[in-house]
């Protein structure tokens, strides 16, 4: 498994996209968010996606200029319309209405429409609870998640990121509602693993182990008939304040050449704060039960993951880093 | 197992309440929440909460005539000292002032401390989608949930209830982040059955499937770690924001001489809305998994209850409804 450092990954991912047509602070925002997700072990949101975003680029699909058209509907709600942009780059210009907007009236909302993936949620939620603000960021996706008791995926794997500053480091959490994501799957698939039991159903809709039968199937929602409850609700309210697709009629989050039609939404909270560090010490000194090491608090795991991948370099799977160079040779990058 | 006429069990408990000094108003609204409850099928909301709430008046704790003190923080956030009020009173005058102030700013926060049990969120979330807005309900209670991989209860059972318009009926689901009710928990001691394996752990932190341990002891985060990081997150971003007390520290929602100190965060957002009809009906109609007979919309078991209660009346605990008749008798109730 090559290891490469973060900074050489960057210089890399960030000419590739300007080579694509991606102004240059947009690359570095695009790239940030894929190499965060690498920094933190998240690589079904990392540089994976390169070669997609390039060519919905190439396709017309994905416009790399545009930071979206605004409207504000009411003093405190932002509409978007991201004009098939990058998604870092819509939420971000999004996200500098809203914060700033927030400090004044104590909330506002971003519903944005036609923009592309967002990424890892978990980089938004930490950008605004580090300057001090409370948040929520909901997102919606491709069906790929069946409804509890049913046979078919009808459903995004709507995750969720919240983020709430401390005294210290924010609080950041980030999870999807399905058991596990499609990425998991296709990786025991090339790995010729079985699955656990429950993750998956196959395109017949029964429960199967078969890593290759669940990639034409579908993921269970997580925490059964709850987190499908939750699942959907999210998708619900993103997708009825955004105005975009639902379920089986969802595109272009996991394909080249379709226009995105999820929805995305963000909530932001201003102060006041009370202070929750010592909490989350007494938290992580509970007592771990038979069987663990410790209790962690969420983004912790990730957190260490990024300053030891900081100093020791990012682990990137051969096709990963393949598909990187690659791209990067047709871009002209000869290691500058 | 006593049936009762929702009607009757109405009467009786706004008797009840009046007779502990609370205004004809306040006693409906309180009414109606634990009736919801009983009529929707969960009980652990119901009328089991009536001597609680009569004793933590007498006790000084509740405060029956108050619906809390308001302050605009900012245009769209409302900071709410509940003054010890009764939960739903608190909550629906401040949901009276979000609900208008979300048409004009789009979207409006209130953060409420200091006021008592809510009951039954989704009665919240169906009153704000009902009337054509979006919801989010958060509130928090005493810690009763361990951390994922910990031996002690350190989380509330953290609740959330989203309410989404739709073309017809509202969309709404409310649920725990703990795997089951602690009331459930009882539940099952009182009937000495055990409880499922995942359910619990006892006093000294070991998996248990005595009922009776598990009371002590503590309820399991639904659906593992990401349920737990939910919980988590749900939980501090409403002390955060409401600047209530956390884990340990909650209390007064379960006892009858303890000033309650949880938090509670209402989230009102004023459409656009999109049409969602279309999706419900064909998430209603996907074919059905092994072991089911169909698939289900969250609240829709509990509309269908519902409407059979009305009809046929409210089946009680004999222990409830012996409380209750008690309770009527000490109030002068005779049936009128």
């Amino acid at each position: 498994m090559p290891v490469v450092a973060d900074t050489d990954l960057r210089r890399m991912a960030a000419r590739i996209l300007e080579h694509a047509g991606v102004p240059e602070a947009h690359a570095r925002l695009q790239t940030d968010l894929l190499l965060e997700a690498e920094l933190r072990g998240v690589p079904s949101h990392g540089l994976l996606r390169l070669r997609r975003i390039v060519e919905r680029i190439a396709n017309g699909v994905a416009d790399p200029v545009t930071t979206g058209r605004h409207h504000w509907r009411k003093d405190a709600f932002l509409e978007v319309d991201g004009l098939t942009g990058l998604g870092p780059v819509v939420a971000d210009a999004a996200l500098d209405r809203i914060t700033t907007r927030a400090r004044d009236t104590g909330v506002a909302v971003a519903a944005i429409a036609n923009s592309n993936h967002l990424g890892m949620l978990a980089y938004y939620a930490d950008r605004v609870a580090r300057a001090g603000q409370t948040v929520l960021v909901l997102s919606t996706s491709e069906a790929l998640v069946h409804p509890w008791g049913g046979r078919r995926a009808m459903l995004g794997t709507n995750p969720i990121a919240i983020g709430v500053p401390t005294e210290g480091e924010p609080f950041v959490m980030d999870t999807a509602t399905s058991i596990v994501s499609m990425g998991e799957v296709h990786d025991h698939a090339n790995r010729g693993a079985p699955l656990p039991e429950g993750w998956a159903l196959d395109a017949a809709g029964k429960p199967t182990t078969d890593a290759k039968a669940a990639r034409s199937g579908a993921l269970a929602p997580f925490g059964g008939a709850k987190g499908y409850a939750l699942g959907l609700a999210f998708g619900l309210l993103t997708s009825s304040l955004a105005g975009a697709a639902l379920g089986r009629d969802v595109r272009g989050t996991l394909d080249s050449d379709a226009i995105c039609n999820k929805g995305d939404l963000f909530i932001v909270m201003d102060g006041p704060n009370a202070m929750l560090a010592d909490y989350l010490v007494q938290l992580r000194e509970t007592q771990p039960a038979e069987g663990f090491d410790r209790v962690l608090i969420p983004g912790e795991r990730g957190r260490q993951c990024r300053a030891k991948r900081l100093q020791d370099g990012v682990p990137l799977a051969d096709a990963v880093w393949a598909d990187m160079q690659q791209l990067a040779s047709a871009a002209g990058f000869k290691g500058d």
